[in-house]
């Protein structure tokens, strides 16, 4: 973890730095504000290490680790307003604190700025990073839109579960890790693996999320537990509950939230859906570790002591 | 305007088979119909013209023009949510038509769009055009945002008003004719010259906007006459006609909404306003013009005709 944390501290560095301008303050100040709430900056360090793993020169490394994280931030940005969600890492989302036509805006202008931090890389590397770029943006918002599609949906199966999140979560920190192999010019084939990487331990970080949002513990977690069988949202674990079963709408009956919540811990356990997810968690952490079997033995520490700290997280 | 419309036609081609993908098709279908509405296409034929008039070569005008058109659909898309419009061109805006998420999505995938259309130019050209872009689109975003902050103003100057329109429309018209000068490698002080005389022609187009709102023919403007006017919009009409004496909170105290407009017309001619913004208008036509002063006279020809074409249109 040592290692890790010296590369998050980098970054959190980079981004206190960052330069915003100061008018219009409507437009800015949100921005100010959002990265001041911190993050875990996973997709950015996996750039990072990237670079360094594989010898990478100059301020690419950090330019394109910027633009990742600007686009992570813009796309929570606009999914809070989507989702209207109240808080977010236990402070006001933006369009709460201001408002939606502010939201949008902000994160409009965000967007544009990781496109800036992006193309203050070297104009050779322009090509593959731009497109890589603008395929894995496309693609984090066909994933936000099936998840909203989802919403209205009578069932949804586990496939479709795994590609939207594949989408929404798990293709961005792909698109980081091999933005660190761009800027190293490492092989394609190279290149495909640390993708790999990235793709299947986002999934494997993504239904961890799940789990944690039912049976995590709420002051670690940040937020309250349940919130999702609250909402009676669709995620991997209810999916598979329903298709075990487990009677959902009776589920959805009980009107004391704290009862529904320990009913849905209860139940989606005895119908197995638990150890089915956490099984399937198990099954993305494999495919990403195999997916380096092309990696050097040396090259691949740094990335099995991430992919341990994911695994290992309680929030 | 035989030239211009050839120029028009070929773009208009291009965008009817402009490809998007089937699915979702939520994120997707919103922006098939909004491409459907048409337009004036005035910014791309910008692009288009200089790359002919400098003898760019292969498709970079093209995707170049592309990059700009959907770039300002994606503006016009999120501006109607924040400006809660219920029309666009005579038909349902996007927010209106699905809803303000997926108006939200759409646009954002569309501004993803307008990167990947840049993208496809040769790489030579992709550090120029993108650092142009990325400029121009933080401008629009900050006009934007201008407009949005003097609506809760008590008073806005003149040289704060022509600064918000020269963000929110005319650097965009700047952009798109410098493009078509980037992919013809002409000098610098070519692509400033061209560049100021779309800034300049973007400002005396959005003054006679202004005006077509009050004073243009309702059939012909293809909107209801007054708009601005029933929602007591800071336009250089209304700042003038305010500083030039004219009793505003009298005027918007009208209750019946034809009486009001009509009141406005006679108000704003008998006060001044009216032939003040007319001059203005023509001044930021006269410094377009004359900005082309380094640019050959044969060379000349098409830009004085979009000049002439914009100054005279009644919609």
């Amino acid at each position: 973890m040592k290692a890790l944390e010296g590369f998050i501290h980098q970054f959190e560095n980079e981004i206190s730095i960052f330069n915003l301008p100061q008018e219009p303050k409507n437009l800015y100040d949100p921005l100010r504000y959002f990265f001041r709430l911190g993050g875990k900056r996973l997709r950015p360090v996996l750039t990072l290490i990237t670079a360094q793993n594989f010898g990478s020169k100059g301020n690419n490394a950090l330019h394109s680790a910027m633009a990742i994280e600007l686009f992570h931030n813009f796309s929570l940005i606009h999914d809070d307003i989507m989702d209207e969600a109240p808080f977010r890492r236990g402070e006001e989302t933006v369009h709460k604190k201001w408002n939606n036509h502010i939201a949008i805006l902000s994160g409009d202008v965000l967007l544009v700025k990781a496109y800036e931090s992006l193309a203050k890389c070297d104009a050779k590397y322009l090509p593959s990073l731009l497109n890589l770029f603008n395929k894995t943006a496309a693609e984090v918002c066909e994933g936000q839109q099936m998840d909203m599609d989802f919403e209205t949906r009578e069932s949804v199966s586990e496939e479709e579960y795994i590609e939207m999140i594949r989408l929404k979560t798990s293709v961005l920190l792909g698109c980081a890790i091999q933005f660190g192999g761009i800027i190293s010019e490492i092989d394609e084939d190279m290149q495909n693996a640390l993708y790999n990487f990235g793709q299947y331990i986002g999934i494997a970080f993504q239904i961890k999320d799940d789990l944690l949002d039912l049976y995590g513990e709420s002051a670690k977690v940040g937020k309250q537990i349940g919130g999702d069988v609250l909402s009676d949202k669709k995620t991997l674990l209810s999916i598979k509950a329903k298709e075990f079963g487990c009677d959902m709408q009776a589920l959805n009956q009980i009107n004391d939230n704290e009862q529904r919540i320990l009913k849905a811990q209860e139940l989606f356990q005895e119908y197995g859906a638990k150890s089915y997810v956490e099984s399937k968690m198990r099954h993305f952490y494999s495919k990403a570790i195999s997916s380096l079997d092309l990696i050097p033995a040396e090259r691949k520490k740094l990335y099995l002591e991430f992919a341990e700290f994911l695994k290992e997280r309680s929030h």
